[in-house]
């Protein structure tokens, strides 16, 4: 039998968490034949649901799930991880500013990103989710002095798979028709999803829609997606953020196709004029195990425009949590 | 590309129906190779949240997603259905007896088991989730005339998974070395979750447990599982519901491996002398879709009293609503 994967899940009490935990143990991931430990963190006044989720982790009997540990501290959960999830982070109150939500969370990924750093796999994936997730993650990266940038990404995968599911419903075709969809920068309001290089059918996608649909349409409507969902289910999207951060994390572990990439918000190493070091979403190819920001891309006015306001609100986002990197 | 394969889904605002849904869309259930079109039944008061529910699911850009109908009438909902999981049922509230909840259910799958009849196709198999799933089987399967009672079956997988899951615990081995468990009846406290059939990596159960165990710990654990849940979560089952239903499902569609068999309530046919026509849980092995009750196992003295014990309660269920059947 093969040796367990251990995963890592934070905020393992949640609802995205609940959404993820049991799509990992039927094999969503890494399939039916690859067994995994969970191991699963939250804060201490959670621990009590918490092992309720693990009584019903146990009554699934899948085989693949080889064991489960939970805790409230991040060096056992993180110990020997293979895929770390960070999905727990504190929610916006009444009252709070941007700022205080910023520091709070900072805080915690700053903990988290030093017990990586001592106690996961050297080899360890490490997928932000808990918002602000593009500076959560460079908070983490940058704890996490030992391990590479590589091990870090943020997830815009939600946005990217939104996009490509409201452009498939426009051309009236597949999701499997649709490619080479682009999120760039914050997984925030700023965000840009960019079709501009997407194809429909191998066609492009700009010949296809109307560019005033786009612009005022399409982009707003992938912007905003987070908050219609709530305003319908009254909750925030769980079930499709679990399913965005399998597919981000699938194709991180198993690669991305010949004629596609994904989108993964990755430290910027100054590609398209994007400052150096901030964690910023990028079209991305995966081989190995090892993302690779995709180059050569035509940036047009509106684009450069677009990307330059969702690289100031992540500036903007580090010098808030600049005492901690 | 295959013919989209109908799923109905009731009770689909709820919490396992969330559970379960983007389940079925991941193709945990038929394969990501065969695509579904999910139909999603609940009640006028739950459109706003289940279309938030319909956007979360157009957001996971999943290629077996092929299309979603939404309704609130039975006859848009199980229209074609191939598949149908009844999941929504009105939950007993404070100082309601318990003929008063079976008395509404029966309502409620009365109406659906018409609808069923009317317009699913012939060849449906419909799982029975939500509570009491067994009189609910009874009521929808005798208010559907021209389907088969083949058709219908009432969950106890997850009480299955639950016994199998702490018999590999108790002898310390994985669920995979465990075949042959038990959960005759009611999926109620009555239920019996029998061992004496039970192997443990080809050992007779018995021989590894101690019998005082069994009968003072494993049964009640497992006829109480439910509520220990709820007690630490603060919610009931959903997640684990799910896997049992897609486990059940899995079962009924793909078949049962050679050497072991499930538990599903089931139209009694007099087998081990339980009351013909009542939805009673058995042993069942499953061939070309087929079930059928597995027969010549012995039952020993306390087996018939616990068998009788869950049989009265049925009989006394069946009593209640026996103006609906």
């Amino acid at each position: 039998m093969k040796a367990p994967v251990h995963i890592a899940v934070t905020g393992a009490a949640g609802q995205i968490s609940y959404a993820l935990i049991f799509r990992l143990i039927a094999g969503d991931l890494l399939g039916a034949e690859q067994p995994i430990v969970l191991r699963l963190l939250d804060v201490p006044e959670a621990m009590r649901g918490l092992n309720g989720v693990m009584m019903e982790l146990a009554d699934c009997a899948t085989p693949v799930l080889n064991d489960v540990i939970i805790s409230s501290d991040p060096k056992v959960a993180f110990d020997g991880a293979e895929l770390a999830f960070l999905i727990g982070a504190k929610p916006r109150t009444h009252g709070m500013e941007r700022q205080d939500l910023l520091i709070v969370n900072a805080g915690i990924f700053s903990e988290q990103g030093r017990a990586l750093n001592e106690v996961a796999q050297r080899s360890i994936k490490v997928l932000v989710v808990g918002n602000p997730a593009n500076t959560n993650a460079l908070i983490a990266m940058n704890n996490a002095r030992d391990l590479p940038t590589q091990a870090f990404s943020a997830m815009t995968r939600l946005d990217h798979n939104r996009a490509l599911s409201q452009l498939a419903q426009k051309c009236r075709c597949p999701v499997t028709e649709v490619k080479k969809i682009i999120i760039w920068g914050n997984h925030s309001a700023t965000q840009f999803p960019d079709l501009y290089h997407a194809t429909v059918k191998g066609r492009p996608a700009m010949e296809l829609v109307d560019p005033q649909w786009y612009v005022d349409d399409f982009i707003p409507t992938i912007q905003k997606r987070g908050a219609t969902v709530i305003e319908a289910r009254g909750k925030s999207s769980a079930a499709s953020a679990a399913h965005a951060a399998i597919d981000h994390m699938r194709s991180w572990v198993l690669g991305t196709p010949a004629d596609d990439w994904v989108s993964m918000g990755v430290s910027s190493d100054g590609s398209y004029g994007i400052a150096e070091g901030i964690v910023f979403s990028f079209p991305v190819t995966v081989v190995d195990g090892r993302y690779r920001i995709v180059s050569g891309i035509n940036i047009n006015e509106l684009s450069a425009e677009r990307l330059q306001l969702t690289e100031k609100e992540l500036l903007t986002e580090r010098e808030m949590v600049n005492h901690l990197l």
